[in-house]
């Protein structure tokens, strides 16, 4: 099968990211299509491809799925030995419920702290509603690696689609030099250590930007 | 095994139709708990049994599950029967793009006219930005009645997730006496006409608010 995976900078756009992590995750061999962000071409370029105007989107034999949770679904569907949910139904529920409430949510820690994988620098002051989902974060982290994690380590144990849709996350909380309880310390370190995270971190420091 | 669904007022929570339409696709018997909501005990209750304080959520014998997307997937799975995904690969990834580009966006469309089953009223003047939404809503229902609708009626053909999750779309652009193509038309018509809709917005006329 075909996979082209349509995404933005890689310094910025933290949704490619999920999307990425998903590939990654599934194993299957896939080539990358990049958008350069914030240029006057930017949404004609997209708007080729995608009926929103908006990355990541992948390209298939059979599809164009742009939304990068539609993607992760997708992908799991077709690459059911990479096992890319939790293998136990109440596990995946919640990893569901956990990726379904970062899709639609966390405004506030998505507009004061967006991703800039470049970054080594603290806000002067993390407004209080960011602060609300940071906490919120951190429980849910906590939850789900108290729960299932057992040796701590990714989300449900094995690196799942969880954690490509809180990577994002664990690297705003280190580039913005947040302070965290160590349990989400330890969390966000686990992220830095996944190679296919790694990867991509790589190739952000080395993206020349206009 | 048991479910039972957190819901808020049927008159305004669009996110609870959302996922009491995906429970009536599975045909399983659950239970419904309903929360007032915009009263000053809300919020508590909500926490009672959401770590978000947002409903829905449904309680299942293994799981909490706190969004109504993944509660649709986790029905899915479990009433695989009820084929509440289209069962073409191809056609359910454009199915989970759509409910997925509807769980993450049209913000404008939901702050301005807020779902209101007991409403038969226009607006003075939709804003633009909602406009925008309302167009791109009526061409992703275009795209998917013409290529898996066949004779019109639900977007995949039977009645599914996505339906589910434009149901509340629908209901907004009549009780808001939206303009709109004929095509989009016909589709709110056919939602007005699904039994399982009905159900919840008689039951939605009749009730009381604080």
């Amino acid at each position: 099968m075909s996979l082209t995976l349509v995404i933005g900078d890689k310094t910025y756009s933290s949704w490619s990211l999920r999307a990425a992590l998903a590939l990654e995750l599934s194993g299957a061999p896939y080539s990358e299509q990049l958008i350069a962000l914030n240029r006057p071409e930017t949404r004609a370029q997209i708007l080729q491809h995608s009926p929103t105007g908006k990355v990541p989107l992948l390209i298939t034999d059979e599809a164009i799925i742009w939304d990068s949770l539609a993607i992760g679904e997708y992908l799991a569907e077709c690459f059911p030995a990479a096992q890319l949910w939790p293998q136990e139904r109440a596990a995946r529920a919640l990893a569901r419920s956990a990726c379904a409430e970062m899709h639609s949510g966390f405004f506030a820690l998505r507009s004061h702290l967006p991703m800039d994988l470049k970054r080594n620098q603290a806000l002067a002051e993390i407004p209080a509603d960011a602060m609300a989902d940071i906490q919120r974060v951190c429980a849910l982290w906590a939850e789900c690696r108290q729960r299932f994690a057992q040796a701590g380590g990714f989300l449900f144990g094995q690196p799942s689609l969880a954690d490509a849709f809180f990577a994002p996350v664990a690297a705003r909380l280190r580039s913005y030099q947040v302070a965290l309880p160590a349990e989400a310390v330890a969390y966000v370190e686990t992220i830095y250590q996944w190679p296919a995270f790694q990867r991509w971190y790589q190739a952000a420091q080395e993206e020349h930007l206009a």
